[in-house]
């Protein structure tokens, strides 16, 4: 089995540690290979960026079509999954769906911890496309910038136990994932310190693509996700 | 007030129809101008063609950002309204949202008709980010190509009228929505067949804008449509 | 363009500003008449008086029926809506309704700011009516009565302050909507102390009215808003 | 235990029919005693028929308060029932109210049959405002008038049958409510036809109303339904 | 009439005081006999307590089916319900399911009170289950385990004002719900001091039970609830 | 890693069966051990037999509870799930859950195709509880019994297609869920011949279960979920 992990930002750093993160939870027969995009911005933060970053991945998962037998799309926005489904046959899988996915077999409701407030709404909207609003609790910023919670541990650490503490404790979660990125390294003590699961939307991707290509099960072509008509593009 | 078209495909004939047809309803004081994608698809059908639409959407509007009071994104899935809101200060409004808009002011529940049975959950997502699920019938196809609602006139408003007559009758809608430009030609024909409301996108979408501007309100910058964060973007 | 603002209750002075407030942003081909209730409440502050003012609506409009384009029921709960457009062709629109409509092309979620607690349900009854739920962030009471709204700005400036930041900052909204008329003199200074767009009712409604009269759509008449049947009404 | 049921149309007939029904279902220390609107119309069809018979419902109550321990409204819409609470302390129920209410015991989704097609979204916005939108399974019209209906019970029952077939194999109905007093005579025999349990509003009302006053319980006065403000009625 | 409540936990005092509640609002002709489950838990406090309690329930109605007219299923979750409905022709009702029913003829939105936080997820599950979340304000906790509650009623209703307060106060609530019968003793005591009504969940499903068995409705045989499968059971 | 399969009903070979078909999707250092319930029915078809059946998984978990790393509960209305969940500290799946899992990531909207009518309802319970309501286009019933369908393949082939083909022209469906074990023989068949992805439970189970795993993840029991509280157990 081989999956495709697309990074829609242009730091290949990341796309390599999220690889790692991959490779980590796959069964011994499955490799993971890593694409970066090869334009658009180094971080993404915004309806505008997520949107180059949708351009960026479908291009990536074009160029590489017939290589791979699921492809993963590494941003918490799902950028350009809905496309990328339409363009290919495998299955694709964003790690916000698949965050929300574990999320909801560990408890009844999860809370998203992300970084700057402005990350809120749009998170709110991946949730409610991907139907999930219903089994979640909250939406929570910490205030830090990816830059901030990259670079400084302690202080990311501090700032996600302070707001995972909230949503299990004022808006009812029993589970949380990391919207962020750079929130991952943080992970475990997050998780130690809150004693609830802290998912992380990688590894979830991961092991949700696998299945699904050990299922033998494809994107479905008679609707919305029929390939793209034919027409001129330039 | 100056109102900015922006065709996001790269059909300049479809271009000057829509303004002409948005110039119609403007007041006397407001001029509507054109502007057309200049890469990407001829006509979108697909999530897929949605994506390099949006992409040509925003490239258009921070090209002429300041010369406009008002944006309209002129296709029915309203392809990158919320990366526009959040690039530009002024009012920026979709021709899916502005029809949506119309209709609930003249009845209790609609639908809208659209081509080809592919294009049906696109139109159910955008109608579901805008949050006017509760008031829709239902989205129905007509099973025509772009192509065909265009060049055969006959045709387009037999279809529209079987699929309209189905979604009064069985569904329960008030009020039809055009979901593609191609059948705005017989929308009167249709209207008087049926006797019901069938609005148009592009002047609904003109009167919000220019009604918009006229309250002095611009689009909010206080979380999800702050501009874009400063990063490195290629 | 000639449209008819009906006052719910029987206060003429408010009217008049609204009247005033209406015309100031029309095209200038569009005169704003005023009709003030002739029997019910000087102001409307309950399910009840929402119904006096109900009556009071549906019956001025009949009485002017055939000169005006189109009407605006002007009182934040809308009352009468649905009957006013069962007994017209015209398009009619509620100040309530119109409000919603700016603000959702202007933000992701909105809030809306009322004067005493006892206003809230209602408030939330006509969000759900028109199916604007998912777009809204909260509903928010000052605590003041319209009287001392209406009587001391500062005050009024003040309590709208503080509960436009908690639903800005606490609730997550983008705008904010003035749920009373006493406020709308406070509008601009409470826009500029919290930076996001103030949507005041009449306005919106304004402008929605004349543009649904520009498009040339009336309302649909071939289900719930049929002309009522014939009976004996006494 | 004494109840006061008011018929919001102006039909004594009707009136009489109703208490009746209700009191057969009273347990023996409890009287029901009927109300008829004084003006207003005969039989209501329609948003602004709703008007005026809200109108009246909530004249007839203030004029009989401190009468009766408890009121039905006795009209599928429940008009002027959150007018009605506001007013009066003691508990106050409609009869589409406990129609929905009977139904939800005995089945998990119900349909309404109710007359003709435009009293389809009223009954819809009734079904919503009450909070059972997710409990029904469909509303359908028989497409009869009430006179229709109430002249011809073979008539009537033949045409409720085929609906109530539809909304059981088509829509998934477990339970028939019927959204017409005229409809009730034929009730048992639909309900022995179709084998599902067919609840008629009065009864329901009459055993919840006669149940809230047994329990002690009467209308929160602690918001929304607050009596109304002090203000000058005209 | 005959109404059979089952206590699906095994402590015969906590049906003796149930029995005694709902005869309490029994009419003259109603007699309430208890039963208690045979084996199970002592106090149901878990979704597997529930499961336990949900077959203890069928077992005792199973057993005593054919000697009571209708049955009360005396514990918040309602377990066993749809499985009781199933088995049996008369009809069953749930406290919880009678609570909100009561608590949403008394206002627009209630909340439910109960006593420890893991409490809250049932709760909110049975809630969504009959389809009152759309009515609901809130599930808060007391945080006393339902000994604590029962043995010191000074601290039980300390906590239940403090609660009902939020719920009032933040939530938006109308009404409050018991969701615990240790709980009911001091019922009347915050009733007093919140000024609200204080549903109980015992009487509320007697005169609901009563009701349905006075006007001759039984539960629906046609779908969800039809007699089980005739098949190996050992 | 070791995964429980637990299979509801009493029949051995259907245990054997699944934990067949779950192994060939299970990873290599992946083993499958089966267990079929002790005392319940043969199998599953109503509310009365989920709880029958609930009832025997959280037994045979509790059990074997320490002997396996994660658990799948092998019955389409997932019976004690929540309950196991708070039972045991390791991830427990359901293959309802999982099916719906796996569709949601195929395609926009899914249906389920079951046996009987009488199932419909359950099926359309357990879709609201997991929260996937927003993305299920239809729950469809052959008419055929689990023994017909498991009797005669070309007959439960033939109604499989022409549902399923229901639900994808009629509903709108892109992807198609088996509600019933029975139908796993015939699913290559109607996969093919309806050209769209149709999900089995069993195995989309257990790539689910063996992926948590795998990320190291475990119920949350910080709030519903938390282990039973101390009480007597009879």
């Amino acid at each position: 089995v081989r999956i495709l992990l697309v990074n829609p930002n242009t730091t290949t750093a990341m796309t390599d540690e999220m690889v790692a993160s991959a490779q980590r939870v796959a069964s011994s027969d499955c490799e993971v290979v890593g694409a970066t995009a090869a334009r658009g911005v180094e971080s993404i933060d915004s309806y505008y960026d997520e949107l180059l970053g949708a351009h960026a991945v479908v291009t990536a998962l074009q160029e590489q079509d017939g290589t791979f037998d699921a492809a993963i799309i590494a941003c918490f926005g799902d950028p350009g999954l809905d496309a990328a489904r339409e363009v290919l046959d495998v299955p694709v899988v964003g790690i916000a769906e698949a965050s929300f996915i574990a999320a909801i077999t560990l408890g009844r409701r999860f809370s998203v911890l992300t970084t700057l407030d402005r990350g809120v709404p749009p998170i709110e909207d991946v949730i409610r496309h991907h139907g999930f609003a219903g089994r979640c609790a909250s939406v929570r910023a910490t205030g830090l910038t990816v830059l901030e919670a990259d670079s400084d541990s302690a202080l990311a650490a501090e700032a996600l136990e302070r707001e995972g503490r909230r949503a299990i404790e004022v808006d009812g979660a029993d589970v949380l994932c990391l919207g962020c990125g750079a929130m991952v390294e943080v992970r475990e003590r997050v998780e130690q310190r809150l004693a609830v699961p802290v998912v992380e939307g990688v590894p979830a991707a991961q092991v949700l693509a696998e299945g699904l290509v050990r299922c033998g099960w494809r994107t479905s072509k008679v609707r919305g996700y029929k390939h793209p008509e034919p027409t001129v593009r330039t």
